[in-house]
């Protein structure tokens, strides 16, 4: 482990005491975050120590370009950049003259608490100030789970040893800068900047993609919980920035509370003229509810998430926080209300990456969603790649391939590719059999038949024909082969013949045929609909078949294995447990060239085959294949542990796979990699849910039954989740030596443990 | 043929007429340099159309960072620019208060010729301004081949139609920018500006490097050729600029001349304190000299260098001028005079790739200097490997490699990696064998068997170690492989078992054995040196010489020759010849997944270890090789087509050969890759030169003996090259069925004719 600050709990992430080098950390830690909006745990008050300010809106990006001097065609043109969004939260304060800065001050009784039932952080903490001032500071803030547009701030102080005059500065400000900005750029230009009584509103546009947000504020002044009239004695707007002063002065022990709402309205959800309005409009909700009022509103939201997607766990209260971290992390992130919107891998926590749509979505967080969600939480996911569909056309057209072949990007933001490192961009292909899995998973998982005839058959017969073009005969071999590409195991790269994308290809092939013939048969119309629209023709469809049936998929006798490459037994076999420590993390302390000649695997790649067509396979192909493969790979990835923790469950490596659970599920809590200060590996979190329900749980579908092989790591008593599925709720509860069902709905349902058939009755 | 608009002439470039659009072609074909410096063909005087100002001074680079998100260990941290430099031909014109302008005159007459035999560029013209004053313009200028840091203009205007007050506002000026730049940034820091009667001096500072420049002038006023006591009417200096404004009031036919005398002084070769006297003491000795005699030298210094190095060809006067065209920028710009100075691949003609030093220079430019200059110059571009080998060591070291083992950059200033593509940067490892066939090939041709034990043997270890360190043993060839190359072929990338780097690697590390054996014989004394200094040991030379007696070196037995690389018989091998013109060249037309993909070679890869090592193979093996190879070959490397020349003439393939080299001759003249304006292809020049004498010369050495199997092309009645070899000028005629050989020298020379020996007598 490599942090231990974070007090183990079952409901809250909790930190105690103030240290200076955890702040960028904390800041990622205690993020906040409602689907439309996100905020960095970032002190509300002027702090001149280290810190990574960030407030992100979902959907607002910057287009940057990436200019080095040996561009290729086909290079894709910009780079998205997750942007720094105007602040709404600040609030500088000066009492008796002093301007409070926990940098240089005397923190003691410091405490944070995310609770995360409730989806509240609050701070506290007791400081002096150099005059000798003694003050106890309690703030709560939270992000509006019902209006999405509005964050809530209430900011306590209370004098200890003196009376005080204390004064907020209360202010919205668009002069944001990234961090990670290349060359200091700006990304926002101010528009216009209004006040409006006790109301502030700046509005900005973001350069290139225009985006335009209001951000605004109000705020309310109490002593000892009443609300005081106070006007702000002074307020100002500059281009970029408005801000109010109110000054309040209180006796010893006496509170002064300052309550903050703010937040974004933004241009893709209202008029580019309605935006001010909008924001007023957010105001007088926020207002006629008032400040209790949201807080209960917020407790029920959350309850409401939590009687979804709770998953607890018995006997093992760091395991128990680590997974109710990552799933309120996921609902932090993606509420599934928004089409348009999707699952950055870093949510609202920080600027790394870029973009927000990675194959992480479709391999990692639609099971998630699927299954703690109405269904049309994970339809919405599907249909994001569907309404992007043309964008993916074009894409393939850009690196020559044509006739309706689909490459889906990367990364992206609105269908166009926006990723900058080619050899991932356009080597690293499987993605799109991601894609083309996830609607067969959704529809395995939902029972929706409709989504394909609807929706999904363009999108796999894009995805297809992209992979009959993408291969190419080998004279030598007899057989077709896929050349330059990189599999989920990003140290490698332009290697031929991976075995997971060759295998994917023949995969999606064959099931967009069977889907195909599927349509034909029993949606007549929509099949007419989609011939006509793609041109499907019957040639085609010979010539893909022919692809499927002849594909080449490397593989040694000698070590009865399939090949994660052409020429992967060249490489230096020594297993990652015999690498020095001083080696360890290979991508940082090894040269990338290194890295590349290594064996060293980065992620799952042939068992990531082995996971997505876990049926294809014997268990003893498995447990061949996981041997060969495990020890060569170095977990580099947050996606890994989480396949490798199922995978292990599977094969009843109990041990194993719990060591793999705890390093998925508590990566950012205990910073395994050292990077949490840049924020959370939030599309991992899936993976961890996926490692209790899938890998402990054992939970399968098939033939439109739930199935379980449950098994319970040693270290805990019972764990304990719920399923929706097909609009029942199945709670599965499972001890020692015993699973049970609860099952909230009005149908029985069957299901099977460890292949034995039992029905649940409704019981709620 | 792309571009026909140079005059075909036996000495001379000639341009006749104006055309805008070819204004940056012939700023690059009308280039000038000397070795120090080198200027574009901009014009003097202020130009509004489009144009790429461009002055370059030798070893002066800014080292940019590349700021990627994706940065990887080992990356190199900066990328060299190649520096524009400040301007020293500025002449603004104004005539009866009219601006001379190119782009806004009629322009009749227009002319520029370059005259390689003299070193001179002449530019003429007619123009009718746009009140209707004609004039009529002479302007020469040089940059002397002596006094390296200057260089000359001469710019005479002759009013034709009416009298005219002329006004030439010269300067220099340090305010420029890289047309590269990547976002617009400043690389010249002005330092302080001076005037000193006629003289104006402007020193200026890079960032970064820090390297200081004084550009400086005087000028003279004449009329009718007469020098004209005529002072400045104002001189200003800002920071970064200094003028001087002269009037000359004309008659009607009555010239005006403005000479001027520039260029640089820089701090690697002077006191940052003295620079502004050194160049007072350049401008000294150009008085002392006077233009006329300046003049004179100009063509003494140049008759010289031809003397050397001239090749003549009969009857083809397109090829006459091609090879002198090649030899002429060769000798611009690298004069061999100071060993810290290398071979750029655009000389001074412009700014793209970065960098002086490629392996260009030890494959292609080292035969040209070493048999047409003293033997001290190409000792010195040996001794520029020898003065970096601890950075190249270095290099290694941040790589991963040990021990001494030599890494030498991809491209270099100073001896550090400066190159910023890494699939480059790390893979094309091949460089470092060409650095150690040039030591080979120096001697070969020199005899000089002093090199190896006072310096190239430290460098020969030095790249053995590296070549033992980068290979792995494989357990499934039971061979030693080369994982993660590239090849010459820079249209494959991270491919396994490169034939060339593998064949190169095994030569490097036998050679160097035999060199250790050979010092340890016959130079004791450096023996021992070179073992304290670099601690070789037994156990090391028996490892690496198992290295050598186990690489694995890819082979077809179906095709009997060896593959490229591991898996290169997986491409499609559809030859260059079916492709449709729309295809091609690939490298603009296709994205780069799928050239990475195909099977173009973009330049000799495998046909480059037989250009290197062409005794190991038989002449069989050659011409099946070349068959393979060759029509897989887009030739889109200007280094190209000058291998595969001298290859069809091994071969007797006359009319393919003639072809190829008509190609690298005139590349840049008939712009076949159509870039002439970003630069010339100066690298390759040499390669032109390669053709005649390696390849319709058929010049060999073989055991300290020159061999020859001359061969003519059809379309020439004869050809004549020379050649110093060994303190001796040797210059072979070839004529139709007839080679006769003339010897400047003392010792009769034992030449080989198609194996037949024959003894030259000193005749000169």
């Amino acid at each position: 482990m490599n942090q231990d600050y974070i007090i183990p709990n079952e409901w809250s992430i909790i930190e105690e005491g103030f240290e200076k080098d955890r702040v960028k950390s904390s800041e990622s830690l205690f993020s906040i975050g409602n689907g439309a909006m996100g905020q960095r745990a970032n002190f509300e008050e002027f702090y001149s120590g280290d810190t990574f300010q960030g407030s992100y809106i979902a959907g607002v990006y910057y287009p940057d370009k990436t200019k080095v001097g040996w561009w290729k065609n086909g290079y894709p043109e910009y780079f998205a950049k997750v942007l720094n969004a105007p602040v709404w939260i600040g609030i500088d304060i000066e009492i008796n003259g002093e301007k409070l800065d926990l940098n240089t001050c005397e923190v003691n009784n410091f405490r944070r608490e995310l609770n995360m039932k409730k989806g509240i952080l609050d701070r506290s903490f007791h400081a002096i100030l150099p005059s000798g001032l003694e003050i106890e500071v309690f703030v709560r803030r939270f992000l509006s789970a019902d209006l999405d547009e509005l964050g809530v701030i209430k900011y306590d102080i209370k004098p200890t040893n003196s009376d005080a005059k204390i004064v907020y500065k209360s202010y919205v400000d668009a002069a944001v800068k990234n961090e990670d900005a290349n060359w200091e750029e700006i990304f926002w230009e101010p528009v216009n900047t209004e006040i409006n009584n006790q109301q502030g509103f700046v509005q900005a546009r973001t350069f290139k993609t225009h985006f335009e947000v209001v951000t605004f504020m109000e705020n309310k002044i109490l002593v000892n919980g009443s609300y005081q009239h106070i006007n702000p004695i002074s307020s100002f707007k500059t281009e970029s920035k408005v801000e109010f002063t109110y000054k309040v002065e209180v006796k010893t022990n006496d509170t002064a509370t300052i309550q903050k709402f703010g937040g974004y309205v933004i241009s893709t959800n209202h008029a580019k003229n309605e935006l001010i309005n909008a924001a007023k409009n957010v105001l007088l909700q926020a207002n006629e509810q008032g400040y209790e009022q949201l807080l209960i509103n917020q407790k029920l939201a959350w309850a409401k998430t939590w009687e979804m997607s709770d998953i607890t766990i018995d006997g093992d209260v760091e395991a128990q926080q680590g997974i109710r971290f990552n799933i309120f992390q996921l609902n932090q992130t993606y509420s599934g209300k928004d089409a348009r919107l999707n699952i950055g891998p870093k949510g609202f926590t920080g600027e790394k990456y870029g973009g927000s749509t990675y194959w992480d979505t479709e391999a990692y967080c639609l099971p998630f969603y699927m299954a703690t969600k109405n269904q049309e939480v994970a339809r919405n996911l599907l249909m994001y790649r569907y309404n992007q569909l043309d964008k993916a056309i074009e894409n393939g057209e850009k690196l020559g391939f044509k006739n309706g072949a689909a490459l889906y990007p990367m990364v992206t933001m609105n269908g166009e590719e926006c990723h900058n490192e080619w050899e991932i961009t356009f080597e690293e292909i499987h993605r799109n059999a991601a894609i083309a899995f996830a609607i067969f998973n959704y529809t395995r998982f939902t029972g929706d038949q409709s989504y394909i005839p609807e929706a999904g058959l363009e999108v796999l017969l894009g995805i297809a024909r992209f992979w009959q073009q993408r291969v190419n005969w080998s004279a030598d071999k007899q057989q077709f082969v896929m050349l330059g590409v990189t599999g989920p195991n990003e140290y490698e790269n332009n290697v031929n013949n991976n075995f997971h994308t060759s295998y994917c290809a023949q995969w999606c092939i064959n099931y967009t045929l069977e889907q195909i013939e599927n349509i034909k048969t029993n949606y007549p119309q929509d099949y007419e609909r989609i011939v006509t629209k793609t041109s499907i023709n019957a040639e085609e469809l010979v010539a893909m078949k022919n692809v499927a049936d002849n594909m080449y998929l490397p593989f040694s006798e000698e070590h009865d294995v399939y090949l994660q490459q052409d020429g992967f037994l060249d490489k230096d076999l020594t297993p990652v447990s015999e690498l020095s420590k001083e080696d360890r993390p290979i991508n940082q302390k090894w040269s990338w060239d290194r890295i590349l000649r290594s064996a060293y695997i980065k992620q799952a790649d042939v068992l990531q085959s082995f996971y997505y067509f876990e049926e294809d396979f014997s268990k003893e192909q498995l447990e061949k294949h996981f041997d060969f493969y495990e020890p060569l790979t170095v977990h580099e990835s947050s996606l890994s542990p989480c396949v490798h923790s199922i995978q292990a469950a599977t094969l009843g490596r109990m041990e194993q796979a719990y060591t793999f659970y705890l390093r998925t599920s508590r990566l950012d809590l205990d910073d395994y990699n050292k990077e949490v200060h840049e924020g959370l590996h939030i599309t991992s979190m899936a993976g961890t849910w996926m490692s209790i329900v899938e890998g402990f749980g054992g939970m399968r579908v098939k033939n439109d039954a739930l199935y379980f092989e449950p098994r319970l790591p040693e270290q805990w008593k019972g764990f304990s989740f719920k399923i929706n599925f097909r609009h029942q709720i199945l709670k599965v509860i499972v001890n020692k030596g015993e699973t049970t069902f609860e099952l909230e709905g009005t149908e029985p349902l069957e299901v099977y443990v460890f292949g034995e058939k039992s029905v649940v009755q409704p019981s709620i």
